[in-house]
């Protein structure tokens, strides 16, 4: 990855804004710019990228070496134990007065502190929009994840039993995308079945799956710090008519809505490809999320693919084109593939078959 | 759980300080109290509190079935597709002027919308504070993750071999997790072999762990929604002579501080007791994070066990207690156990085995 020219877009817009820097705590954008890891939900860090090119990291004793190692580019910044993140910062930016931030990440919390040193102005959404487009090394790690997930979910496939718990068939998808050489988990594995499948985001619990219900499986790794994020739907025996026709309904939704993801087509205009598919077979009521949104360092990132985004797709951008049909009480189905943009239409990264398939 | 007197503790503190409500946009603090349930990372809901005690969760239609279906004693508001949630949130606070915020938690993005409503105040550390004593309850949900992970590392035991990548390992141990009931992972797994167990935060990698290396397994899982959080260090092949005597002191280090614990010991003293005994075998500048955290809902919370906690600590505060040893290049020993302060002392959660384990 080019970290330098990344940093270098940074300071380009800091120039042309009247920053003296710009200071990143997000875990996801510093490695975005520095190739220095993360665990999900670590706090602790900062990074400081001066209008002149500078980028210094300022971690705590426990990551020092770690970021050391693997960081591109940049100086690392050891803190003693007890010294104040904030206040180191004001020492590494040598005195600079108006400092940029990321809005969207910052606490309020944190930015009390800083302001005490700094004169604050956030940069928006600079390095998320950064982020959207993909540069062709992150979209191969983006296929490498998928990959693993594809081959993931086909072996869990013959692991599956009618009766198992939704807990026991969770495990067997995670071991599996692990030993397909996932880092980690790019989220919590979703495993929903019968009537808990009308929940989208219902955790796996100890209810067993059988008598033809319909399973949510919704599954996604990491690979050199990419992430993949795949649904599937199984039927757990012989599925009852209404569930087979709402399948069909979210494949053909979730078909459409693939054949027009292009360059130029609106987030909202591509969800509502989806969304007119299954309003048409009267179950508009029952699609109660977005068609999908970006993946990459997060797994929730730009662009959306839904009512609010009325900017166009552009080549680069990598999203999830994810319906779903939820019945309350009775059950759901959701479909999901991540695709990415390309210059002429897009390209489909999952490729796991998309038939309906009986355990 | 008690969500009624939870949130009417919120509300005491409401009426004292002249707020009409608050918000908490938290999903563990609504988890907390509310029983509305959460994906990590999940966004997108927030929690009026009104002084006069009425609760009000505005979700997503995404989230609407699962939020009513689980939540206790609180009204489920359901926007429609579009809407913001922070204009629906100036409608269900009826006209409220001062409201309270967690700004440890809200964004500074999040706040520059919620102003143009309210008049917005921090409510400081008000709920980390209450989550940081747990209820009878609360306590039983984590010893059931620690049991779930004791079990299961003591099952991974016989699947671990010399030779073997890391992530393998790492795959063997969130099985077995699973399949003692987690209904998720409490974080990434770290699984560091060998010069990568020098990272503290190693995530697995490719690498095969052999040749008496020393091999770092930290992991963790939710049961009923809380988490547990245990670390091992096994030897893959007969270990060398240095880190034999570093996993002895190590673990030394690591009783030492469990024998301490108590009601009115400081954070900052507890860390010290733990240090003291690695410093004086020589060793004090390769202990380079503070020797403990809370766990609860989530991984990390209040209290802390390390030189910044000048607070003593109280019954009912569940800390971990995870010394380690790191020598650059070289390799790293960590040894973590999760701990209750009880009345008179402590008790340790974590049962599994601590003398040195050769694969």
């Amino acid at each position: 990855m080019n970290f330098a020219r990344r940093r270098g877009r940074v300071e380009e817009y800091l120039v042309e804004n009247g920053f003296d820097g710009m200071i990143c705590t997000n875990p996801e954008s510093i490695f975005y710019l520095t190739n220095a890891p993360f665990l999900t939900g670590s706090a602790g860090k900062a990074l400081y990228i001066s209008k002149e090119g500078k980028a210094s990291l300022v971690v705590s004793s426990l990551d020092y070496e770690e970021a050391f190692d693997r960081s591109e580019g940049t100086e690392i910044v050891k803190m003693e134990m007890g010294e104040k993140l904030f206040e180191r910062l004001r020492r590494v930016s040598g005195g600079a007065d108006k400092v940029g931030f990321e809005d969207g990440f910052l606490t309020v919390r944190a930015y009390d502190a800083l302001k005490k040193n700094f004169n604050l102005a956030s940069v928006g959404r600079l390095i998320e929009k950064m982020r959207e487009v993909k540069e062709p090394e992150e979209l191969k790690n983006i296929e490498g994840a998928v990959g693993a997930s594809d081959r993931a979910v086909t072996k869990t496939l013959s692991n599956l039993r009618n009766g198992m718990t939704e807990i026991e068939a969770a495990s067997e998808i995670e071991y599996h995308m692990r030993r397909e050489g996932g880092e980690a988990l790019a989220f919590e594995t979703i495993v929903a079945s019968g009537p808990r499948a009308a929940y989208p985001h219902g955790m796996p619990s100890g209810k067993r799956a059988s008598g033809g219900e319909a399973v949510v499986f919704d599954f996604g790794v990491k690979v050199s710090g990419y992430c993949s994020d795949t649904t599937r739907t199984f039927f757990f025996g012989q599925p009852r008519d209404e569930m087979v026709k709402v399948y069909d309904i979210v494949l053909e939704a979730q078909e459409a809505a693939i054949s027009s993801a292009r360059p130029g087509i609106t987030g909202k205009e591509l969800d509502g490809v989806a969304r007119s598919v299954i309003e048409g077979h009267g179950y508009g009521k029952y699609f109660v999320h977005g068609t999908g949104h970006g993946v990459g360092i997060a797994v929730h990132e730009g662009p959306s693919v839904n009512a609010s985004n009325n900017e166009p797709l552009v080549p680069g951008n990598v999203v999830t084109i994810e319906p779903g049909i939820y019945i309350p009480k009775v059950g759901g189905v959701r479909i999901e593939d991540v695709i990415v943009i390309t210059e002429d239409g897009s390209r489909d990264l999952t490729k796991f078959r998309k038939d309906k398939m009986v355990i």
